[in-house]
């Protein structure tokens, strides 16, 4: 049994899988704030898969949190990339052989690419599921800050015209200025009323996430783009846009035409524990793996 | 021994390749013109080898290439991307364990992607130099087509402001007009002398080799990026325009100077037989490989 832990700003994630890869239980609860209570969420929800396994987990805990929340449980742990672990859960969610990256829409937008068998050639042995590509220094993946519009919106990392200054949830709610919980679904509301900052906003984000799609054909060739995070709570009306402004460019160039881009973007299923999952998955048997943003 | 060639449009480039890798032999030729000629290119070109190594080559022979010298030669032949070739020469012949790109800078912008043992982790064994990035769809390393400028001009493959665009050879002979035999080397000699239309176009090169440098980089993550192709002719300025280029825009991000890519940013020896080399490297043991473009 293997398991792994999705530690967000909000929620924690727990699930528990089992050595033939299914999982066996989950566990969502508030993460709370500041070290202590992030590590008091971490052992609390492992005691509830514990329970729901009918296992047993305890102790008590203060942050290097891979090695409190080891010595709490006496068992190993790993601090890994959040968007990195979704990818791997979501390529093995999705099933198939082939490679993907998961483009995750939060907040920021940062990608996860996982190779198929078919990626290379040569010495490689593929008996898992998938491979995560980490890179030599750890930026793989880091889509969010490559401009793609020089005369663009200046991003937080200040560049001008990163996909993330466009599409990102953080990006968006700050240009978008009113007050709401939800700044991203109400542009999409305020565009379908005729809104015209909503109108530019909206056709922004799908402006970005389509080049960040692009870009992440035309350099790695993974088969399928699965978008994921906070963002794809829009659903369908993102993945259309998406689309549409991907066949739009599609319509002027045979070359983007004859690589199918709208057929081969996917949504992750909403409330799929992706990043929990990934994490166990990543995890050799019997370590347990926490993973942070 | 194995044999690799790189079947260009003006030279046709062959090695010979000891069991240790060493290159025992090394001939080059110009490419004859039309289907018959090609093929008589290349049986030359095998010939010459096999005289430099005191072995025999002979035959004769109509173009599906592969199969017309595979029966002339009586050897096995493979047709491979020159690129994807050339990546893995490169990356042999630069040394090192690390992962690369290898971006050609010719007529047209395109990379090839070798990973390094540090890429991937899991099933993966690394018994070879370097694994060649294939991808799902023939698509891995199209760097060239990924547009970083809406306004920027058209590409010949119906986008706009593709960094093929920006930095191709054949887009910036266009755009420069003038007759020469090495536009591209006219452009830079007269933008020293302070031409508008030179200083622009090569400006504008340096922009999009560098756009090609961090996508590279923010997807993959390679450790470094090797430029070859027809324009590292132009040696130590093409160089230090890049890495201006990458430097100036790295100013603004705090982000981008820690990526440190001006740095790792290097030139291809020019004269490496990096593409027939790597067709070597490429090809089974007793296996010939032919490469196009």
């Amino acid at each position: 049994m293997r398991v792994g832990l999705d530690v967000g700003g909000s929620k924690t994630e727990g699930v528990a899988v089992a050595s033939d890869g299914s999982i066996i239980a989950r566990v969502r609860r508030n993460t709370g704030w500041g070290p202590d209570a992030v590590v008091e969420t971490i052992l609390g929800v492992v005691a509830d898969l514990g329970a729901q396994l009918g296992a047993d987990a305890s102790g008590a805990a203060s942050l290097d949190l891979g090695d409190t929340v080891a010595s709490a449980l006496g068992v190993q742990v790993r601090v890994d990339n959040d968007v990195r672990a979704a990818a791997l859960g979501a390529a093995v969610l999705r099933g198939g052989s082939g490679s993907i990256a998961y483009l995750n829409l939060g907040t920021g937008i940062a990608a996860g690419i996982v190779t198929g068998p078919e990626a290379g050639h040569g010495a490689r042995r593929q008996a898992e599921p998938g491979t995560v590509w980490r890179g030599a220094r750890g930026a793989a993946g880091e889509v969010g800050h490559i401009s793609v519009d020089p005369a663009g919106p200046v991003c937080r990392c200040g560049q001008r015209g990163c996909i993330e200054a466009l599409a990102g949830g953080a990006a968006l709610a700050e240009r978008w200025g009113r007050p709401g919980t939800h700044p991203v679904g109400d542009i999409f509301e305020a565009a379908e009323a005729g809104d015209p900052l909503a109108l530019t906003l909206r056709g922004e984000l799908a402006r970005g996430v389509a080049a960040a799609v692009r870009i992440l054909v035309l350099t790695t060739d993974v088969e399928t783009v699965i978008l994921g995070g906070g963002l794809t709570a829009l659903g369908a009306r993102l993945h259309d846009d998406v689309r549409r402004e991907l066949e739009a460019v599609a319509e002027a160039s045979v070359f983007l035409r004859s690589l199918a881009l709208a057929e081969r973007v996917e949504l992750l299923a909403p409330g799929s524990p992706a990043a929990a999952f990934g994490a166990a998955l990543a995890g050799a048997p019997e370590e347990g793996v926490l993973i942070h943003g």
